[in-house]
C-alpha cells in the first residue's frame, strides 16, 4: 500500500515537471554555462545557424569583446586567461544581438541593461559570495521627503541582531551612481554580503546601511515607482543641481526616527561612488557637524555652477570648517584608468593647498563595480572605531 | 561666466554619459520593443541573420509560440491579436536560442529562466502595476526554524503607515509553488503591488503578508544563500512530505514575536498556489484553531503516503475538526484547463460528502501566474471582514 502511494507520488511530481506551464530548469539544450575553472571562465552557447559569437565581459580590456569559437555540433566556446578573483558581469552577441547568456540564470541589471553574472573564487569572491555567516535585514521603506515633496524609497540593511537586541547602532549612508538607484548597492555592490562577511570576521562593527536613491526626480528604483515599466535613462532631471544635497536630512531624519541610531557624529558616515562620491563630498562639506568619516569612491568631481542654492559655493571654506570640526577618516578611491582621474588629481591638489588630511588609494583599472565593492571593502573596515 | 560654467557641465555630463563603461540604455541598436497599443503587443527584434526568429508568451495558447516575420531592415516583427489586460511574460527564440528580448530591460525569474515582461493595461493591470498609492515596506529578515535546525529568509510586507502607528495588525502567510521561493509573490506574484492597491481603495484592511520560503531543505531564493549562484532546480528534497507543514510554527512564532500582530484566528490566513495550495491545506487541517481564512490557488493535491509523521494522516476528522472551529472562508481557485482540475475537483466531492463549506472560483486557462495573481485579488478582499 505504501510503495504503491510512493510509485504514485513519484509519477505525480514527473508529471508536475512536465506539465507545469511556467517555468523550469535553466539548462537550455543541456549546455552548461558559464564553468568555472579555477581562475579561468568557460562560456559556453548553442547557437549552430550563428556566424559569429562575442563575449563582452568585464575581465576582459576596457570596451573589449572576445570571439568565440564555434564547435563542429554547433556550440561555441570561449575560455577566459586566468582572471583574478571577483564578481564578473558579461553579455554575449550572437550576430549583432546583445543577449545574456542563456544558459546562466543570475542576472543582475545595471542601468537599463541585464548583464549575466559568475564568481571567480579567491579573496575579494569571499567577501562578495553570500557565507554561512548570520545575515543583516534587508527592507524597503517609502519614506516622507518634506524637501522634495514626495514619498521615495530607500534601501536598509540592519545587521544580524539587530530585530532582537535594544542596542542603537552606526550609520553608513551609502550613495548610488548616476543611472543608478536604492538597489545598486545591493546588487552589483554586494553591500549587504560585505557587510555581513566583514561583521562576521569582527572586522567591522554592526552598523546599519542606509541606501537611498539619489536622482531626486525618482521617487524609487525603475519597476518600483509609478513610472512602472518605463525606458530607464542613465540621466534624470535635477541630477548633480543641489537638490538631492539640500534634501538629504530628510533621509537622515527618518532613519534616526524609525531606526535605534547613535546620534552623533563619530556613529555616521557617508560615502558613494561616482555621482554619490560627488553626493557624499557635499553633503558632509554643508554638513560638517555630522558625519566623521567620508568615502569618495571614484568621485564625479565636476565643475559646477552655484546654481544649487549654496550648496556648490565657498567649497575650500566648508572644507576647512569640516576639517576643523575633527572628520576622523576622509578617504578617496580611483582607479588608474579611470576616466576621472584627473578630476580627482585635482581635488587632491586642492585638499593638499588647504593642508586637509585624506587618505588615497589608488586602484588599477577604470569606473567599475569591481573598484567600487573592494573600496566598500576596504573604507568600511575604517569605520567607528 | 555662469553660461561658460553650465557649457562645461553639460560638456563633462554627455562625456560621463559616453565614457562611463559600465553601462548605459536599454534601446539597443534603436529596436524599441516590446511597444503597447491599447491591447495589442509588437515585438521588433533586430535580427539580420537569423533563419527564424519566434516568441513564447503566455498569452498565446498554452505550449504554443508565434513566429515574427522579418523585415527588409533587418528587424522582425510580430504583433498580438487583443489580449486581456494582465502582466505577461515572454521569450524570444532566435535560429533556436531562448532569450530575453534584447530591447526590454524588465525581467522577472521564474524557478530557472528569465522571461521578458509587459502590461497590457486595464482592470487586471490596475491592481498589479505600481500606482500612485502609498506603499508598504518589503523587508527580508532571516528567521530561526529550531525545527529545521536552520537560519531562513522569509519575505514580509507590513502595510503603509505601519512603521508610524501603534496599532497591531491581521496577517495572512502566502506560500509559493514548487520551484518558487519567498521572493516569487512580490515578483510575478505582485503581491505588495496587489495589497498596496486594495488597501489604497479600502477594499482590503491593511495587513502583513509573510512571505516564506517552502522548501525546507533552502535557507533562501537562489542567489540569497551560501548555495550562491548553483543551478536553480524545479525539485528540492522533502518537497512535500510534511516537512515544511511541521515546521510552519517557526515562522509564525517568529512573525508574532518580532512584528505587532493580532493573535487570534479570527486575524490570521493562509494561502498558497500549487504546492502552496497543498501546504495551506495540511497547515490550517493541522492546527483548526489558527486561522479562520484559508485560500487554496491552483493546489498541488497530490496523493501522499503518511510518512510526513501524522501530518497527512486523518485527514477527514481534521476537516470536520477545522469546520467545527468556524473557519470562516475556505477558498479554492482554479483553472479549467489546470492539469490539476481533476485533483481539485475529487478534493471538491471530499469536502461536500464531509458538508464542509467552501467557496469555489473557476477561472479559464491553466497553472500559470495569471491566475494566482488573480485568486490573490480576490481572497484578498474576503479577509479580516
Amino acid at each position: 500500500m505504501k510503495i504503491r502511494h510512493y510509485l504514485l507520488l513519484i509519477c505525480c511530481i514527473s508529471f508536475l515537471r512536465i506539465s507545469a506551464q511556467q517555468n523550469l530548469g535553466n539548462r537550455q539544450n543541456q549546455v552548461v554555462s558559464p564553468v568555472i575553472e579555477g581562475h579561468n571562465v568557460r562560456i559556453n552557447v548553442k547557437a549552430p545557424y550563428a556566424r559569429e559569437v562575442l563575449v563582452k565581459g568585464d575581465w576582459l580590456p576596457q570596451g573589449k569583446s572576445a570571439a568565440l569559437t564555434k564547435g563542429t555540433d554547433g556550440i561555441w566556446h570561449y575560455r577566459s586567461d586566468s582572471i583574478p578573483s571577483d564578481l564578473y558581469t558579461y553579455q554575449l552577441v550572437v550576430d549583432g544581438v546583445t543577449m545574456i547568456d542563456p544558459a546562466n540564470v543570475y542576472v543582475l541589471r545595471d542601468v537599463g541593461q541585464q548583464f549575466s553574472i559568475f564568481y571567480i573564487d579567491g579573496r575579494k569572491a569571499e567577501h562578495y559570495k553570500v557565507q554561512a555567516v548570520p545575515h543583516g535585514t534587508v527592507a524597503y521603506p517609502w519614506y516622507s521627503s518634506p524637501t522634495l515633496h514626495s514619498m521615495r524609497r530607500m534601501a536598509v540593511y540592519t545587521p544580524p541582531g539587530y530585530e532582537d537586541s535594544k542596542a542603537a547602532y552606526p550609520v553608513l549612508y551609502l550613495l548610488h551612481g548616476m543611472g543608478g538607484d536604492e538597489t545598486a548597492w545591493l546588487t552589483l555592490g554586494r553591500a549587504a554580503q560585505i557587510i555581513d562577511n566583514l561583521i562576521a570576521d569582527k572586522k567591522v562593527k554592526p552598523m546599519i546601511v542606509v541606501m537611498p536613491n539619489g536622482n531626486a526626480t525618482k521617487k524609487a528604483a525603475p519597476g518600483f515607482s509609478s513610472d512602472n515599466l518605463e525606458a530607464i535613462h542613465f540621466e534624470s532631471p535635477h541630477l548633480m543641481d543641489g537638490t538631492f544635497e539640500a534634501a538629504f536630512t530628510d533621509i537622515q531624519s527618518y532613519i534616526e526616527k524609525h531606526y535605534r541610531t547613535i546620534n552623533d557624529k563619530q556613529h555616521r558616515a557617508i560615502a558613494g561612488l561616482s555621482m554619490g562620491g560627488f553626493h557624499s563630498l557635499y553633503i558632509s562639506a554643508n554638513n560638517p557637524a555630522t558625519f566623521d568619516y567620508v568615502g569618495l569612491f571614484s568621485p564625479a568631481i565636476l565643475p559646477r555652477t552655484t546654481d544649487g542654492g549654496d550648496i556648490y559655493g565657498d567649497l575650500n571654506a566648508k572644507l576647512v570648517a569640516l576639517q576643523d570640526s575633527g572628520v576622523r577618516s576622509y578617504w578617496m578611491g580611483i582607479g588608474r584608468d579611470d576616466f576621472l582621474y584627473k578630476e580627482v588629481t585635482d581635488f587632491r591638489k586642492r585638499l593638499d593647498s588647504l593642508h586637509f588630511k585624506y587618505t588615497y588609494y589608488e586602484s588599477d583599472r577604470w569606473h567599475m563595480w569591481s573598484n567600487w565593492r573592494d573600496y566598500l571593502t576596504v573604507f568600511a573596515q575604517l569605520l567607528f572605531k
